[in-house]
């Protein structure tokens, strides 16, 4: 299964291409969209939006997991990023990829196994699961790849009679309180 | 001067599409794009984008004013909203159009008079000053028509010198804290 994980920022997004069959995880690819804060606002979300685009496109992801909100930020840095993560979610879905989407502590748990970890314990977390020689930077990237790791552990083992609907599993593990629709989202199937 | 307004939701955006020469406006076509609870959430982000993508092709603006955040809504629904105006940001910076933004005091003070004014109030102003023989509904639509009026209203009489830059003036004119870039974006020239 490859999964594309995106930790969404207004300057930076990270992206990370990850195959895994549940426990051993392989790089494919992963790295940054930067949107300078020179320049606009609406061209920051397109370049977010194109990059994201281009490298689903190149991936063909069977999923998209994407990091929740930071529920504790002010409403201003909140709205950026969730103009941010709008563009993204759109890219993956406009690229016929199901969302899923884990809140911050729940990925820490799944990949460091504390859910205040933090970020350079992250960084060193996926460094290790992925088997690479130095440790992503800058953290987003490393972030993006924690996200795809943490969706594959909450795949049911391979030849699992339960592995067919490995979203519903996926889903009813996140304890946040976001909508149901929003953390379980799967295309229509393509005729 | 043909301008779109959109009021972004996540469960419904407005949208308007206004003819002005600054001082006598009409309406070409206004409706509201509905994305129902019953979709996930990624599914409404992808309807509110087509949706206004369509209308931004049909309509072919000069200029797309859009309602800026709601400065005291809570993180939760500013985050969801923020998704929204992302993809719909997304869509007008696609269809090649400047974007700006007003803050709804500054809508509602251009054009009922008062900057707190109640949404039936709006409703009666819109329909007054396009010469509607029933007041826009529901009220997404009439706020999406009354940001395009405001920004008409920002712009300098026909003929003046600085006609040629309204958007220097209507983006001075914002009070607002969002940052300037985002109030004013202008697409680069087309080859």
């Amino acid at each position: 299964m490859r999964i594309v994980g995106i930790d969404p920022g207004s300057q930076r997004t990270g992206y990370g291409c990850v195959e895994t069959d549940g426990r051993r995880h392989t790089l494919i690819v992963c790295g940054a969209i930067t949107a300078p804060a020179t320049l606009s606002f609406p061209e920051r979300l397109a370049r977010i939006h194109s990059g994201l685009s281009a490298v689903l496109a190149s991936c063909r992801p069977d999923c998209v997991a994407i990091e929740s909100l930071f529920h504790a930020a002010n409403v201003r840095s909140a709205l950026q990023l969730g103009h941010a993560r709008g563009v993204a979610v759109l890219a993956a879905v406009e690229a016929g990829c199901p969302v899923v989407e884990y809140a911050p502590t729940v990925i820490k748990r799944a990949v460091v196994g504390y859910g205040r970890a933090e970020k350079p314990q992250v960084q060193q977390m996926v460094k290790l699961l992925l088997g690479l020689a130095r440790a992503p930077s800058p953290h987003d990237v490393a972030d993006a790849l924690a996200v795809a790791i943490c969706h594959s552990h909450m795949l049911p083992p391979a030849g699992s009679p339960a592995r067919s609907k490995p979203l519903a599993r996926a889903a009813a593990s996140v304890p946040d309180r976001t909508p149901r629709s929003w953390r379980q989202y799967r295309p229509p199937a393509r005729g």
